[in-house]
């Protein structure tokens, strides 16, 4: 682990790739990891991206890295896929519009597999992003698929989130409304050249105007057409104006310590799973199962004597 | 609680509100409550039924409310919709639809607002559906928005889980490939006067051909038009095979087995994120945050500290 350790922060693409992977799987050499590359994490701007399947997620995204590389940043790109609880696979396919930035050394894109379940999907996530930063990519993208609750905790887990629709998304302006896509610090409507795109952008408007906005940040609304490049330009300066925001704010400070707060609180509740997981076998425990099975004791009173018995004091051990 | 408890089993729909209240805020009152009627739950036959925003899921679930009814069986319907991290309010709107179903007595509709987080989501589910059944509803449809994994991990508190896609859902096509929807007991294209329907049907068929199932059940596909109630009893009839099917193999109790065990990981894990919250103003796990921020301790070993200091034998505290 030294050595994958000391090849990444000499900048070898195998090894970087090698990190994420063992981040990706988890547990305790993961662990291990993040343990020695944290103190070199931390530098780079995240930029979460998000939307519902369809809107071009990925071709944004792949612009937005021609962007950033006309600056000469170094670009991470982590695209957090849906994957099968039981194949783990994860989708490949929209990757290879990449093509054009492999080539490049200064970009790096991963497509991520979930861990099965959300928290641990944003735990591989935040580690993740050390492994790219502890490399020296100065910009992280973190990608994910869909507008669900779990995938909308993941985009949170950058600095800025941007929030992809299309003309006629009208579910997600519904979602606007109610409140969902209020952590969206910046709107891009996609596919600029279909019919009806400055409408959507207008009714976005209009919804974010009713919306009670957790900050003093107004969050643009743009219209790109990421195909061609068009309005990315002005997505990638909205993004650096966001940090700029952050960072004259005190913001990032704050954003920072309640991530902080979401990943210890996160892998708390992680160790609980992954603790009673390795204990389900004991056989006073598959009692306890089939007595809720049976009905006889209710989950919460089990779940109140699991965790006396996994992490109560010798004494009070029911074993 | 006593007396909220002796209102629901005596059919009282207010007390059954209170309830379904309790359950969705969670804490103590909630496990109080879930004690006390927890005998007299699990004898509801539960229906998964999810997709992404716009496929009719709404209007589908109304329509299979009203095949069941014909049936003369009570019907309960959980519809967890996305809410704000900020606001917790839930999208109401698509309700409205079920207006022909609130004069009858034995249908329950209830929106819940979601927890802010994934597992905290799917535990109130479990205790949302214990109420319906206390109270003697005899199907329970539970329906989520959306594709992500935790939109997933609720439909799948279900027996039988019903995917609805529309003609051209290539996105969802794309997901069953690589196998995020092998879990779906059931497929429906809706919209089925739209065109593309049959190749859509197709395409999920041929996909399923290629896709590892878990088990023995080969899915059914579909095709409904649920604004007219066309294809809607096929779909009622798919459920009760697939409930057919569960209990002939042995299935069901194996499926719930399942189930509780995933309930008791998540109860734990939540209880282990309520415990650190409860800590956190606590100056010493303040002091341990800060030292993460400033990169002195990396998380993982701050969260076993905190772990060792939350639940830790009395000598080990630090404190």
């Amino acid at each position: 682990m030294e050595l994958i350790t000391q090849e990444v922060l000499a900048g070898n693409r195998r090894a970087l790739a090698r990190a994420l992977t063992i981040v990706e799987d988890g547990g305790p050499e993961a662990s291990t990891l993040v343990r020695q590359l944290f103190s070199h994490s931390g530098r780079a701007h995240l930029i979460g991206v998000t939307g519902s399947p369809g809107v071009g997620k990925s071709t944004l995204v792949d612009a937005l890295v021609t962007e950033i590389r006309k600056e000469g940043l170094k670009v991470g790109v982590l695209a957090v896929d849906p994957t099968s609880p039981f194949t783990g696979g994860a989708i490949l396919g929209d990757r290879i519009r990449m093509q054009e930035h492999t080539l490049d050394r200064n970009v790096f894109i991963r497509s991520m597999a979930n861990r099965g379940h959300a928290g641990g999907t944003a735990l591989a996530t935040y580690d993740a992003v050390r492994m790219l930063e502890a490399f020296g990519y100065e910009i992280v993208i973190i990608e994910t698929v869909g507008v669900g609750q779990s995938e909308l905790a993941i985009a949170q887990t950058a600095d800025t989130t941007v929030l992809v629709l299309m003309p006629g998304s009208g579910d997600e302006i519904q979602a606007i409304k109610s409140g969902i896509m209020e952590i969206g610090d910046l709107f891009v409507v996609n596919k600029g050249d279909q019919l009806g795109a400055s409408k959507t952008a207008s009714e976005v408007i209009h919804s974010l105007e009713l919306a009670h906005l957790p900050t003093s940040w107004r969050p643009p609304v743009l219209i790109s057409i990421a195909e061609t490049g068009d309005g990315m330009p002005e997505v990638w300066n909205a993004v650096k104006e966001h940090r700029q925001y952050l960072d004259q704010t005190g913001m990032l400070k704050e954003r920072r310590k309640a991530k902080v707060q979401a990943e210890l609180e996160e892998l708390v509740a992680e160790m609980a799973r992954t603790n009673l997981k390795a204990s389900l076998e004991q056989s006073h425990i598959q009692d306890l199962l089939g007595q809720v099975l049976s009905r006889e004791v209710d989950p919460h009173s089990a779940a109140e004597e699991l965790m006396q018995e996994l992490f109560g004091n010798e004494q009070q051990k029911i074993s």
